[in-house]
């Protein structure tokens, strides 16, 4: 069957196709006050799984959940000085509540750090209440002026982690934690997005922390996208919240902490990741659906036999819908279903059902053939994990392809202007070269160890950057 | 064991047990915002478990979950005129954005019909996109002037759905539908919390809606607590937004539309019917921690059976949590867990060991009893079942015996001032007699036909109304 083209080529347009697909896959619209959106039910089933599979991994850590209020006292967050001038351009003030004018405004979190630790400076009082370790699901909202769905929304949904603990290196191998069992496994196991896994340099860090983990994954155009960040926050907010416990020994001390957060950017990212000129291919291990088995023709016996075989895919495990709007052209809703990415599309009309067969369209690898309809809920697992590890590999590739080794500033620039990324030595650049770099819209995304790991110290000789143009 | 009494007991001051019961079990502390609160992570479990017995609920009415922004312009307030007047009150006013004053206000959602609205007047074209059920889960924000921790409070977190319907009757049955399927059976079979269910007086309706259904619950101290509401919107929003669709008569028609919702009061109404003088007690099928394991002592072949146990009692189906702080006093501990109202405590001590037994302390009858180790992961799951209804039903005597019939309005007035239900016909009270009820504090919290059911009309001969005082 010929396809109408739905979507603006990539190659032609890329913003322009990833505005189409999300419109016409119906995952998210843009909402009425500027930045913000609305996440559509086949979007926001995307995040439910996201949030269901990164939850179970929290709870892993040993860490709870929690929620901290909405609106914050604008007071709160002037008191970490580096904080403050991070967000204080992005905030959203209510000044006005049940008709009057508000004592002290609040501002609508754009992050929960400082309210946090208000309380943890009352909930910790010794040794003994220490790791704390609490997430939150919740929204913020960060004034945005080029807002993009999903990318950069003034209000998007998270969820942001927040611990205490009573030593430096416990702080710190709980970041590295995070950033490596939580976040990097997701990535891998479940959104099937290739990244990199480094540090931040100063000038990139998180408002407040000593220390900012990246996972950076590159995207269908070659662009970088910072998917994840779990940041080191040393002391600077237990000072000036005065969150200290009472140690061993008997002194006061400061806890030192952690923060680390993961976006519906995501989802965005899953877009720009897996998306093809047909629309969204989505991994089968996220996919709220992962088959859709169609009714080809409004005929008694396919309808019965599509909701069997519903009934026996379900049986073996998979996440299922029925499509059976017969009274939509055949055509249409095959097209609907490429643009959501739905994983596996299994065709029954009434031909296939004189023969015992269906026909199966696999949406990762792009085929389409017969298959015997008893087979099916044994086979499709199978297939399945093996579209899995295609999309994965597919994204490992285009990283490793796009990946240029540099020598020299020019040499970076020149790769990483060419629309791919450019791996240079750190001690080539410099925050000097760091600082001429964002002049020519390119930024480091982070810094690697020689052997290709995370270091663990941000000027350790034979440290090299990711240079790239990012969203 | 001698308990320390670590809450004021209810019959001295129900006002101020509930506030100590949600301090000294860690449910939740007050925010800095006036009103707002800090949900802590053992209140936050209860949440949890509370969102995922009602998501299920909610998808197999076929709803799916989406998101719509939090910041509604202003002016979509105003457009239905009950809509603005019922909550213009309450609204908390986001003026400046991004360092900038806004042009128009934006509004922190009280609730999301308007904005919702906007969108399924998007999303609805023809008669085949109904109908439309869409669920929230949000944070909203209501002004409040005489907060209480979860029962009233300036943030909260709910669930809200919206349903565009082709006709009344399809709505209606759909308000009902939530109502006794979804409320109904979650409020029975998960929260132990008896209720009736009724309808709303035109006094009592949410603000924009035809018609309200309501379940009402009898709390400790004999008050009513409204927990949940199911709203027919008629076509009130859809005349204010101009939500239509094509009819298969190829003619353009309103949609008929239904809200309901569900929030985090659900908690307080938890705290209010199975709270006793030591405590919580959480209903065993909504506990996310259902069975404790305490090890008495710091003793390697304690704590190697606890642990054992555990895993043998998580293999039964049970959620369960080790309690192995033997740094902490038993004693203290084990208050601990009953201020929480954990419905199972299992003690393994180093004689018990050598005894192969354990002491079991179930939260709900208040027993303690040596039991068998080996028998506890056959025996737990029964008993719990056993406990769960020993609450409804203790729930449900509390109603029935403080419940008056009343012929006149006097009776109701003094019956529903001595801290207990009154049953009135609705024909001897009638709109003038609410008002005077509500000069003595009291409201009609429902109405109920004659043979107990929601009835079908307000006005219909027989209809009684239910008197009480209500938080």
């Amino acid at each position: 069957m010929a396809k109408a083209p739905v979507l603006t080529p990539r190659g032609a347009d890329f913003p322009r196709w990833y505005q189409d697909l999300i419109t016409k896959a119906e995952l998210a619209d843009n909402g009425p006050v500027r930045g913000t959106m609305v996440i559509r039910p086949y979007g926001y089933g995307l995040w439910e799984r996201m949030q269901a599979e990164m939850d179970v991994r929290i709870k892993a850590t040993g860490a709870q959940n929690a929620y901290f209020p909405l609106l914050i006292p604008q007071s709160y967050l002037t008191r970490e000085a580096d904080h403050v001038e991070g967000f204080a351009p992005e905030l959203a003030v209510v000044t006005h509540g049940g008709g009057k004018e508000l004592e002290e405004p609040a501002v609508v979190r754009p992050t929960s750090e400082t309210i946090v630790n208000e309380y943890f400076s009352k909930w910790v009082q010794s040794y003994r209440d220490l790791p704390l370790l609490i997430n939150q699901w919740a929204n913020v909202v960060r004034w945005e002026l080029r807002p993009r769905l999903f990318l950069r929304t003034s209000e998007f949904l998270w969820q942001e982690g927040h611990t205490a603990h009573a030593t430096y290196e416990e702080a710190r191998e709980f970041a590295a934690r995070i950033h490596r069992d939580v976040y990097g496994d997701f990535l891998t196991n479940v959104l099937a997005v290739d990244f990199v896994a480094g540090r931040k340099t100063p000038r990139e860090r998180f408002a407040g922390a000593i220390n900012t983990l990246t996972l950076e994954s590159m995207m269908g155009d070659g662009k970088a996208l910072q998917m994840v960040t779990s940041h080191e926050l040393g002391q600077n907010f237990a000072r000036a919240f005065d969150t200290r416990y009472l140690s061993k020994d008997g002194t006061q001390e400061h806890v030192w902490q952690t923060s680390w957060g993961s976006t519906t950017r995501m989802i965005g990212a899953l877009v720009m990741t897996h998306g093809d000129d047909d629309g969204l291919r989505v991994p089968p291990r996220l996919a709220h659906v992962q088959v859709v088995v169609l009714a080809v023709k409004d005929d008694d016996a396919v309808l019965a036999k599509v909701r069997e075989l519903a009934e026996r895919l379900r049986a073996a495990g998979l996440r299922v819908r029925v499509d059976d709007r017969t009274d939509t052209p055949f055509g249409r809703r095959a097209v609907d279903w490429e643009l959501k990415g739905v994983p596996a599309r299994v065709e029954v009309g009434p031909r296939d059902l004189a023969q015992g067969t269906a026909t199966l369209v696999r949406r990762a690898p792009g085929s389409k053939e017969p298959v015997a309809l008893d087979a099916l809920p044994a086979l499709l697992p199978g297939y399945l994990e093996d579209d899995q590890a295609l999309l994965l590999r597919q994204s490992r590739a285009r990283r490793e392809s796009r990946t240029v080794d540099c020598a020299s500033f020019e040499e970076a620039v020149e790769a990483a202007s060419a629309g791919g990324w450019a791996r240079v030595p750190w001690s080539v650049l410099g925050e000097e070269g760091e600082v001429r770099l964002g002049e020519r819209a390119l930024t480091v995304r982070c810094l690697l160890a020689e052997d290709g790991s995370v270091p663990g110290d941000g000027d350790a000789p034979g440290n090299v950057a990711i240079v790239a143009r990012a969203y």
